[in-house]
């Protein structure tokens, strides 16, 4: 409402009420001006009402929504379902034009601005999470495999004779096929194990290096955020080799943004030495819905060249869900969620290590990993080797979501590479273990119906093992609870045993 | 609502109401009963009273929507605000696995449905579009020119020492950047002029063939939408040429579903000779927001090779717009529009060439081109060389969005390589010209007002260079509506004229 | 988006981009200020993003939306659950205050507003509907009954000795009961058969008044709207008899605004005679939720004595509702509605003249009644008792809503008054009928459907009386589609029978 | 989905996943079918997937959803805007039937069950509140006030010679005006003061009862909720004179659910003497927007006959709001809000007397009033008789809302009856004050804003005064935070000052 309208007010209503409504409005303008003027996420999340005007606001800047238009072009943003264009507030032009996905659209000047905002905010996040001198990012609506696809992409026009990439074994098929699919041949390095970790093999790192020749190599593509016993790369040390071959390196920082060890890994390897960009999944680390990542960089000119390789428009709808979500939460949301996972880790991390002990089995000591967590299954596989794959299943069917088996001796083939003890970035663990993760959003209710379901599925299996046992590792109390969760399970269990695979 | 809730329904409200309630839910189920056994598009649309139960009742096969479950994992579908996950529908898992984007996911049976039945009805609408022997295809959450790059790196690792891209020239920055992005050289093609058309010079292909070698030759990548005066390749020729020298070949039919014309020569093509896959636009064809392309073909195993090269998980979100927008639509309801574009080519045809004789120009003859059209601006061109450029300028402030003004002479680099004659598919077109395209979707209004504001600004510009005429083609009797656009206009025409730039 | 904000939008993304969006901007803006300016029905309806960007606006001059506000009592316009307050835009205030519906909230000024607006926008449509002279109105969120008897309430106070109302019979239990409700004894006024159509008797009136005296007498509560054979009561003469002894005239005009026949009744009695105020129906005329009224008249304060009359605050959900749809028709759309109803009017009486003389019944000849029509009955009820009800209930069962059988001799008590024959207006109708009606919002389609399965019912029933004939008033090109109907009606028929009761 | 579909499902999507989902499905069946065959609030609140899909299986069942329905009658729950229908989750036909706001509607059997379930639900918390012996109860779409003249409509049927209603003096307009409204002569009894508390003076409650003779006085209207220092009606003694006298007992218990004092008031009256019925508000007790009322009591009949008086259908929009929210809270969502409630009032309690006290003022002692607290304003009224006045406008300036000045010696008439002293219950009461209350939902940023603002406004009325103190009641640490709201403040100080009325 413009000052005509606020007059007309006045003369319908009593003037001061309408003065006093036109002033609250001020405040929250006043929030969407600092926004546009700082671009740094709100210190307070905004509400609601806040939100949707300042979306509204952003949509009638774009084109096809302008009252006058008419459209005599091939994409003139026309939405044939009123549901569809106002699940996306009726956003339709999405993000970027032809040659670069952060480029300005002339008919959307709004979705323009809702696409530089969205990208300045998490920038500033990814400061805050602890990656201090980060230059540049930009969200880009591909998960993030094909996020490093991009990156790949982009550094061989860099570096025309590079055929391979040097990759630390992590067991997530994505991350391998990211660089199959950008037409380049991964060298696996194979991890070491120290403890019961596995960790960064650098001297063998550096051996391939000087093997393979560095102008042959494209990058080296590094991991933070991993499941245990498997622990972040020592990104310091890769970071230096890189530096010193001339030689890009890329990190996929897939969950990392959430944990300040992984950040801070990050940032120590840009400061002693070389990354060139890291990509971190917006699902993952912000709670959106899948499909989108992060890719971002110290060097401001190799991100805006990722940005410029991206060929065509893109959806906006990533950019929309985290744009409203950190607006929603603010820093200070956000900060609290990142604590609250780390609180959540220590108690998961307690609660497994109890559990674990009553059936003779332990938590593996992995303190590198910030993350995950992984439970041994000795016991379990040594009577039987369908014992733990029937664990997996018996947990899925009790709707037990993102709890992973390792099973020895798995072996799989990716894209024509055969690895040894697939699912645990290693040829050979000593065991057969159970992984568990701290992720960001999770809560103490998620942890207790875990480890009381855990508890039942094991006691279940050992019995059919054993025949006699009566263990349990949790507290009597609360077991009636979960009866209907375990009656629908009881029916489903045969069915999935067969079907089951891992679900990540 | 179960047996037993009905049950009850009949103890609180009389039971032959709640009998008659619960009739008439069984024919919401029989649509979605059939939609599922089928997997086409119903011929007459949903209304959205079915549609949301739908969505609603896949997506509480989610596990994030479980009212039991307990995730420990690293990717919950866990969202932090209640607008994105309403926005969603509450599908958060996105669609695909990190193997293939058309794998099903554990964790979400709903979403995996979604996606499933989307790729179904879309297949369902290529054939009705024309392409009746299409075998398979899949939704793609990334535009077309990210899409065609997919293809590109898909057969890269069929054809191991392919080097080059055949690609008859088409202006279009996202179209050329696929092969760049895909690390391809492309080797440009001039069209020929015939008539007024720009047609594609199959000798100079042929010859180009045999000068690189087959082997050396990823595909051919040819084009069917695109701006008058070219027209849409020559495909039945070219797929002869790609099946002769055992070529594959790509086409980019960006926004051809739309037109029959366009479609048969796809059709025409697989049925003659080789076409490996064709790429479609989603929001061009389907008036969805920009962000999603379906890549078809007409070999099942190669169209899945394709899916598979995806790395990792990928946004439902334009699976969801596309299905929501064609349940709504109804099989009719599409054919329908389709058939109301078909018309609105007619009437822009007719309204522009008694608008461009009055002013001394004349519509070209593009009668390959079923979409877009093109009127000479020879007379503007002659007086002044920024006449043409201040007529696109004049257009975009006065909201006319889509059409595009082409000068002569224009020299643009993409990637390395220099256009001459940029955005006119040709190094020297004889005039400059105007585009403006009846796509899906167009209105009668849009063209009424398109002209009645062209026709505005020629003689503003006229009036500029001449200071005298005073022509219109355009009938006198609704002048005075438009009044408002032209005084904002007025006020920003300065502004603009400087930053104008084509939006395409 | 304040100055402020639209400049620094120019720093992140193309000023002249950005300037036209705020440009564009203002024809939203536009719209709003002269809909506050002028408080008429726009013409053209407003598309859904101005309309929701003018609620957004009022919602924020709210004090529940202030985002500094805290409230410190009992009533604050606090929500508990985020899906009430959104269904509700953010408008939990109501309206007016303990004093008068109609008045100004401090805490409110934006729900202040909207119902300023609202009843400016219903006042405006009253008038194009053709009460040209009626001076004030109010939408109060009570459904046409209560909203009766409120004005009956009002009338007390100025009419302290009267007891009685005089009511010319039309059988409707609410209408009856508003009476009732508000401590009146109705005089009921039986109508005179003229030809087929039941009249106002006007002698009967004028006696009655003499008899009881005008002081003890409330009002005349005349009705507009009915059902066939009834018709519009003679409220020109009633106007005049109430303006010649001096007694209140209030007429229920129930669904009235929909025809010009009725607003015409109005209107003329008005200006000839005496009408305090009409009521009608929100949700009948304007096709909203049940649950308002329009409560309007000629006399500015009585109005306003009335709306003083409502204690305490209302609802804002009828307001709400009646305004979106009056915003998002403009007087155009709602226009275009009431020429569509008239025509199906026409539509449906001849398609149902020819159906019953194929039955050997006919329409009956009502040329005063503009919405309701009625077919005899008489084969049919000379067969059998139950044959008329057994119809009745088949269409109900076969999803034909609203029709409505009137068989001979009911008879029924409401509030310890028995009507004889009721439902038909009179003691003593001289058949059965079948009533059908052509309301606001009305489709070919259901006129079409209704036809065919009348048509089938018909000809079921006949048959189980005659086991021999094969009549049928319908064409046969379309009977297979209605299939699945059948199917599920005959297995609710039996069910059905013993609970059907007429659905008004 | 039916069988079918899923089967189908499983033909597409792997069928151990389907089955998943399908079994996860019956999680929300199960607590739709516990609501429906138990009707009481579920003790854990529905998330939104459940509550939506519990909603849409309803509207599902209304023949406006039909998918084959034909409508032919005059109100066939059309409705013009999708806006307008989404926002009713396509529940159009409102409540009730003409005869009865309880019936059964054989048009809308699923807006019949949602109206049976809501009174369920909200007879159940009523208990649950701490009226355990109530039996029966609905919701009304009206406010407060007009459903106590709804009660005493009813009762005026029952009590012919009736002319008087017994109210002992409360300062609330809309009370008053129920009376008025429904015709009868309110017999106001003036209030006694008991230490700082306005008490019930029962003496003159019998005295009247005597003088104007039982069957003249159509019942006692008594209050519960209401500002300090009036507290609670003396309700048990009221009753036991109702009874004796063999009087209807009405009793307003406005926004009294929130507290267990006042329902245990009710509670007591209706188990030592006589309640015929209790009234209490949607809006201040439940956090939905303004509209509805609850009318309950312990006789059946007496219930039914009240909801049989309303005359005509009603809005379905309260229910659903209060159905909404308590499905959303669960019952011990809603204990929860109750308890936190009761801790805000120490809290407030506590603030306050401090606060007052630095000011040299104090808190009025008035222990039976749970709710609302006054704070002596001596000092100020002192000084200058606009002080008080002024305080209350700059309170509201400063967003502070529902905080009520109450000067002395302020008369007002309301519909012919002079009120002494209006708004402080009573003729003379000692001292100004300012009232506060801690009503359900307020949070504790609710009370520390408003100490101190009101520690700033009364500092600065001083300051105006004495030109010299520089007390302040609060600590100092947070003073800066509110610097914009007192900006804004200050420029429409001046305005505001003369349209200053309370907002209550």
């Amino acid at each position: 409402m413009n000052r005509e309208s606020f007059a007309a007010g006045e003369r319908l209503v009593t003037p001061a009420y309408v003065r006093q409504g036109r002033e609250a409005r001020r405040s929250h303008e006043h929030l969407i001006r600092l926004l546009l003027e700082k671009g740094k996420c709100p210190e307070d999340g905004w509400d609601e009402s806040t939100l949707e005007l300042f979306l509204h606001e952003l949509a009638i800047m774009d084109s096809n929504n302008f009252l006058g238009n008419c459209g005599v072009g091939e994409r003139e943003g026309r939405v044939a379902s009123a549901l569809v264009a106002r699940r996306h507030y009726r956003f339709i032009h999405g993000i970027g034009r032809s040659g670069d996905i952060s480029a300005v659209q002339p008919k959307a000047a709004g979705s323009s601005l809702l696409n530089k905002i969205t990208n300045s905010l998490v920038l500033d996040i990814i400061k805050l999470a602890g990656v201090h001198t980060v230059t540049n990012c930009f969200v880009v609506p591909m998960a993030t495999g094909m996020s490093l696809t991009l990156c790949f992409l982009t550094l061989r026009h860099k570096r025309p004779k590079a055929k391979y990439i040097i990759w630390p074994r992590i067991d997530q098929k994505s991350c391998f096929k990211s660089m199959i699919t950008a037409g380049f041949e991964p060298v696996v390095i194979e991890n070491v194990l120290e403890g019961d970790e596995l960790r960064t093999d650098l001297k063998a790192v550096e051996a391939k290096v000087q093997e393979l020749g560095p102008d042959y190599i494209l990058c080296v593509h590094s991991t933070t955020s991993c499941f245990a016993p498997r622990v972040p790369d020592r990104l310091e040390e890769l970071a230096v080799i890189c530096a010193n071959y001339d030689i890009p390196h890329v990190v996929n920082n897939a969950y990392g943004v959430q944990s300040s060890k992984c950040m801070h890994l990050i940032q120590q390897g840009a400061r002693v030495g070389r990354i060139d960009a890291f990509v971190q999944s917006l699902d993952k680390n912000f709670m959106v819905p899948v499909g989108g990542a992060i890719i971002a960089g110290f060097n401001d000119s190799f991100i805006q060249e990722i940005s410029k390789m991206y060929p065509g428009r893109a959806s906006a709808s990533p950019s929309l869900d985290v744009l409203i979500t950190l607006l929603s939460l603010g820093s200070n949301g956000y900060k609290k969620l990142l604590k609250e996972r780390k609180e959540m880790f220590s108690y998961l991390s307690n609660r497994l290590k109890k559990l674990s002990e009553a059936y003779n089995e332990r938590l593996l000591h992995t303190p590198h990993n910030p993350i995950s967590l992984a439970v041994t299954l000795k016991t379990l596989d040594e009577h039987c080797d369908k014992a733990v794959t029937q664990l997996g299943s018996m947990l899925f069917t009790r709707q037990v979501s993102g709890a992973r088996v390792v099973p020895l001796g798995s072996v799989q083939t990716v894209s024509g590479y055969t690895f040894k003890g697939f699912m645990s970035h290693t040829n050979n663990y000593p065991c057969a273990y159970l992984n568990a993760a701290s992720a960001i959003g999770m809560k103490t209710q998620d942890v207790d119906l875990f480890i009381k379901r855990l508890d039942k599925c094991l006691k279940t299996v050992r019995k059919e093992q054993n025949k006699e046992s009566d263990i349990s590792g949790v507290d009597n109390y609360d077991k009636t609870e979960d009866v209907d969760i375990e009656e629908m399970a009881l029916k489903l269990d045969n069915v999935l045993l067969d079907t089951y695979q891992d679900s990540s």
